[in-house]
């Protein structure tokens, strides 16, 4: 994937050399001399991945790194950190402020593009989801960026697939200080415990005896429930090619053995983070269409959800001759409610009155709020008479026991009336078989309320 | 990007071959030996890339292309078509049914693997969209797939960049058939053309003189504006490495000198098609999340969009010490007006109401519909007396003129009574000031109706 890259230095030279080596490998560049014009043109969106140097005069690149990682806007941007440095505690400085990785200077060049063509890869497809969170909040959903950045990615359902019980010990003690640890040596029942549970991780050992680690570092990017799983492959100095294959067909990070705890600890948390943040972004998602249908008061079904089943259930082959009945249901005399006892008591009408009838329908019922103080419940496969029989019984329940209303101060008594029909054979649309509901709910009220009319077609 | 890749084929050593060949590359393989097979596979969801045969007993693979192209569950998959027969009418055939690629037997290894490659990266950017789509699917939202497997692939803008006279016109000719081109010789404006235009395709010359055509695609995919864009590369045979080059970073596909005129139609089709999908996605959860701020029945934001921007008002620095005055609108006797005309007519009244309230608002004023038949307008930046003769300026225009109901066929004179309020420096909450507006509100129906009352605090 090409992509932008941010070259942060505060030696010319240095960013000329990287600017060559990466434009020569088709990758766009920009440069800041210091952090915070580096932090400036991340925050404008201005570039995919930031290659960021450690001694700056000013703010230092541990510093820019925090800040980079702890702001919503620029959180979601890889950052590999560059050094002349080797000691490992600037390792560990730099992966615990968040760093993605950290190359040594002089910069290998394969591993200098192995790193940045994975890391631009691995975002490409979080970006689409990140994409939908902006315009969530442009149109005035909350931001789910916020939460997403303030993951710490500690407490993690962690798989640790390793064969070499000493290695497998160390490990797993290091990383059950924050997190829940399974250890699997066998490759085979690793992915089907992999499949079958929720990990936020799995490190996987490429020296498997018997088995390619790399092969079942695949497998689980490539299966349906695994394949959000982020994949760390703990490897062998003479390992360098599997590595760079493995990075190369999505795995997202490696440790080289002895594997240092520390860094262990960090980069588990860098991958562990990284996920939640899809996680979270997804979760809003599926939450703001979840809202899309749903009536905010009482979590009912809204019209909407109402309309769009309804136009279903009628237009599908197979659910064309099923019967169907509908009760509209609306509570008597609900506007003096509101005008003696205030919008709020006549809220926690709506609310109690909509969980007594949901109790007392099924699951596959339909259960929408349909206006003000209506709810029409669709009943597949029922008749009339049993239509009838679940409207009166919701109809007594109503009336048996009073409201609670006013922080439970007051107890209101409230009556429904019920419209009752069924779908006919001749009925175009599900308009239809409402409308003749409405005309159920009209004679009942006219009747006097608090009772059940059904109506033939 | 590791993948199941599915081969289709009816011999059985055309099958290992190739599944011994990618399982080297760490893909995941599966088989079917015939059409129908295959499909039923891709049905299930089981694979991200089809590697299919064409000539095949029964069913053969022009026709299990198209059928997986034409079916929703199945349109985003990619096909490449594997032959012995190297006819450019077979080539076309496999093309114009949807084929996004078309490799010879014996197949080239680097070919191969670098198109599955590029393919299954492209597709796991899509996916997030599609898995957010299916979700939106399954809570009842309708199904964005279906309007977008039936897309076209026609009457597309297309953005030629070639420098070559001759070339340029024989494509721009071939292609004004079904698009239309615009064909721009100088690589720096193309991309100021590209980034301001609304493209949904761009064909690169990669022989431009004094230009690499490749660094031209690398900056497309790069750019925010234009990197959803699809990019085909025109090359000659020497261009190999700069071929593979430019799918590993991004560019979709890509078109041999001379231009064949059928294959420049076909190929540039299926990148429309495929842009177009995913545009169609992004606009459905686009739509999504707006339905959940907006209220069906008016079209005007509801009462969760009200209440998160009231929130944000009152709690952002900066916002919190300006003034903000809030109206409540209740139309009088709403109840008398669905009894008697019934809810159509009701709904009615509600529409043309909200839209004389839009109406006399500014675009930075917030309008809500409330509940049932009030609407509340925050008015940032309002004082009391201002707010006061804005609620008196709707209050005159809903009963200037009367409403149109039941097809136009009946006019009914409607009133409004509104309640109006400031924010005060120790409100705590949106809540304060909306309880002040209600009961201004309450006080104009109390007083008669048809009147606006304003409460200071
Ligand atoms: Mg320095
Ligand atoms: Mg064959």
């Amino acid at each position: 994937m090409s992509a932008r890259v941010l070259i942060v230095d505060d030696l010319f030279p240095n960013v000329k050399l990287l600017e060559t080596k990466l434009g020569l490998e088709y990758f766009d560049t920009l440069a800041a001399m210091n952090g915070p014009d580096a932090i400036a043109i991340c925050e404008k969106g201005l570039c995919d991945l930031v290659l960021l140097d450690v001694m700056m005069p000013g703010m230092d690149g541990f510093e820019v790194c925090r800040r980079l990682k702890n702001n919503p806007v620029t959180a979601h941007i890889p950052v590999v950190m560059v050094t002349a440095l080797d000691q490992p505690s600037d390792r560990l400085k730099g992966l615990d402020a968040g760093a993605d990785d950290f190359l040594t200077k002089p910069v290998d060049d394969t591993a200098l593009f192995t790193r940045v063509r994975s890391l631009v890869r691995l975002k490409a497809v979080t970006d689409e989801l990140r994409q939908r969170a902006l315009a969530s909040r442009a149109i005035g959903m909350g931001d789910p960026l916020v939460t997403a950045a303030a993951e710490t990615g500690l407490d993690a359902q962690i798989l640790l697939v390793e064969d070499r019980p000493g290695a497998a010990d160390r490990m797993a003690g290091a990383l059950s200080q924050h997190h829940r640890v399974t250890v699997e040596a066998d490759p085979l029942t690793a992915i089907q415990v992999a499949a079958e549970g929720e990990f936020d991780l799995a490190l996987i050992s490429l020296d498997l005896s018997g088995h390619d680690g790399l092969r079942l570092c695949s497998q689980l990017r490539s299966l349906d429930r695994t394949r959000g799983m982020p994949l760390i492959m703990i490897a062998e100095a003479h390992d360098r090619a599997r590595i760079v294959r493995g990075l190369d067909f999505g795995v997202h990070d490696y440790l080289m053995r002895p594997v240092d705890r520390n860094e262990l600890l960090a980069r588990a948390r860098t991958q562990v983070r990284r996920k939640r943040f899809s996680d979270v972004l997804r979760g809003a998602m599926q939450a703001s269409m979840q809202m899309a249908v749903t009536d905010g008061l009482t979590g009912l079904h809204n019209r909407r959800y109402l309309d769009n089943h309804l136009g279903m259930l009628f237009s599908e082959e197979g659910m064309r001759h099923r019967p169907m009945a509908a009760l509209i249901l609306d509570i008597d005399r609900f506007k003096a409610i509101n005008d003696t006892y205030g919008h709020e008591a006549g809220d926690d009408v709506l609310r109690a009155f909509a969980d007594r009838v949901r109790q007392h329908t099924r699951p596959i019922d339909i259960v929408a709020r349909y206006g003000g103080e209506e709810i029409v419940v669709v009943l597949p496969d029922a008749g009339l008479a049993e239509a009838h029989a679940i409207a009166e019984r919701i109809r007594e329940r109503i009336q048996a026991a009073p409201f609670a209303v006013q922080r439970a101060t007051r107890d209101l008594p409230v009556t429904v009336s019920i419209g009752v029909a069924v779908r006919c054979a001749d009925d175009a649309s599900p308009g239809d078989m409402l409308r003749r509901a409405d005309e159920g709910l009209y004679e009942a009220k006219a009747g006097g309320r608090n009772r059940v009319v059904a109506q033939a077609a």
